[in-house]
């Protein structure tokens, strides 16, 4: 088997993952790993993969077939995806919705002048869940989505309750409205307001000295994070919150309702992920998606593309008569 | 708006359910039906639509943009597909699993020559089950898929049911296991038995003077049918029967359970639809893969396709961009 090239820019969370997912591929070979931090730093779960400075990056263009950016989508991708995209085959997990138009736009000018292709916003959401947005609202073009998060670790939200004078370690989960779903999935088409359709849980180690109360008060009343929710604090130990707190697991659901036919009939469509690892599950999607970046640019395909862009079979490593007799 | 000239083959419950999908849809146009039944005994939900004799359909290959295939896959479909996909762009819902690839080859050769498309075997199983199947295995290679169907009724074990001496009625349910699936989507990967992932629930009406046992007894030990499924027969009277088993509902679950990561981190994917009726979902299915056909189509491609080549965003009347900002 001819393998795909892959290398890696950034090494966290996202690129551990999507290194081990390499490894569960056989059509596919991790190359190299590229960093910012110095290389001999950088501890690989293969260490006969070779790391290198990121700043070396382009001395590599005939050797990779797609890299995967693994930085984050705040300050990594929107300085390093409009270089990259103009040297390599990419795909990474660009995550701020709003943006997403702009991000569009600084790839495709490039990619498409180095013939190269370049896939943004791949994971679950954006991602997999806008996968199935689109699948339900264009199937069912009479109803409602819903799209509801956790039980699930989040990263932004944690970061708001450490900020909090007192406050020593701290997480922050995000829980769907059991009931909510409950009348999405009835077909009762609600209307559902922000404190209505998710609640959040924190789990928090206060600093010696500190007042429960105080710090209770002032996460559940912080604007933006946390005013327009129900938000339970528990007070945990060190022990405890080192024990129960420290995986990224995540997930949520995407409901679409509709009514079909000329009766209204109720239709109910549900994706749903119960993921133990946010990251590792991020970076296991882009590695398929990876593979079919590679067939794209094989295919001649140039330009900045979603995963609206991209035909499902392509990210299989079977051939399409394969797919269509085992998996159809 | 320019719109899309659909035409519908075959007016049986999947020809109705396309024609009101249609009425959805602003971006499309039903033009005409085709029937082997008299047209003027065909009563459509929109009368000003016209009905053609299904023997004329060659004369309208200048009108039709795309072409629906409303038949059944057993005796309409192998016969009418290779055909119309020689004249028309198709799409159609075959859905005899096994034959898929000798249907896909049957109808590639005329649609190659006549430069154009053909869609086979879209719907829900196989069609956006399929596809759940599909992305499941990609993105957690290591893991395993479980398809459950139910709650729903079941065309083929109705008419089973009701070739049973005595049996003035009856229906069919195919169920889920609830243990079943809860040790999916626990990640325990089971081996489950034919018996350990559905149930089957019958409802009957006898004739006067049938035995009750004598019927029960016939259906489940019925071989192929119902022999190898725990089954439950409830014996109704024919109000009941026609009050409460006159719809077609039907559904399921596709679930992947894999492990990512070095430490074999569970994650889960479920797809699920609970369908009030379900040759309309299908239908409503079919005509969203119309729009993709047409745009394939448009686009210069031909031959036969299957849902793992459609990128999903053909499937909606909106831009590309309008994706990209509403619903990545």
């Amino acid at each position: 088997m001819t393998q795909i090239n892959i290398a890696i820019a950034g090494y966290g969370n996202l690129g551990r993952g999507a290194e081990a997912a390499i490894q569960q591929s056989p059509d596919m070979r991790l190359v190299a790993v590229f960093s910012r931090r110095d290389p001999a730093s950088v501890e690989l779960l293969d260490s006969s993969v070779p790391v290198h400075a990121m700043a070396d990056i382009e001395q590599f263009q005939n050797d990779i077939d797609v890299l995967i950016l693994c930085g984050g989508s705040k300050s990594d991708l929107p300085e390093q995806g409009p270089d990259l995209a103009g040297m390599f085959n990419i795909v990474d997990s660009f995550d701020t919705h709003a943006k997403i138009p702009e991000y569009f736009a600084a790839l495709d000018q490039p990619a498409q002048a180095a013939g190269k292709v370049a896939l943004l916003s791949v994971g679950w959401d954006p991602g997999l869940f806008s996968l199935n947005r689109l699948f339900g609202e264009a199937i069912l073009p009479q109803g409602e989505t819903y799209t509801f998060w956790g039980k699930g670790l989040s990263q932004g939200h944690s970061d708001a309750v450490r900020r909090v004078a007192g406050v020593k370690s701290g997480v922050q989960y995000t829980l769907p409205s059991e009931p909510a779903m409950a009348r999405v999935r009835n077909g009762e088409l609600p209307q559902l307001t922000t404190r209505e359709k998710h609640t959040r849980e924190c789990f928090i180690v206060l600093e010696d000295g500190a007042d429960a109360d105080t710090v209770r008060n002032t996460i559940v009343t912080m604007p933006d994070y946390f005013a327009d929710y129900d938000t339970t604090v528990n007070f945990i130990d060190q022990h405890t919150f080192a024990e129960q707190h420290s995986s990224m697991p995540h997930g949520g659901f995407v409901i679409r309702s509709g009514e079909s036919g000329s009766d209204n009939t109720k239709q109910v469509l549900e994706f749903s992920l119960k993921l133990g690892s946010n990251p590792e599950f991020t970076s296991s999607v882009l590695v398929a998606y990876a593979r079919a970046v590679y067939k794209l640019s094989q295919a001649g395909e140039t330009g900045a593309k979603t995963v609206f862009d991209v035909a499902p079979g392509l990210l299989s490593p079977k051939t399409p008569a394969q797919l269509r007799k085992e998996m159809l």
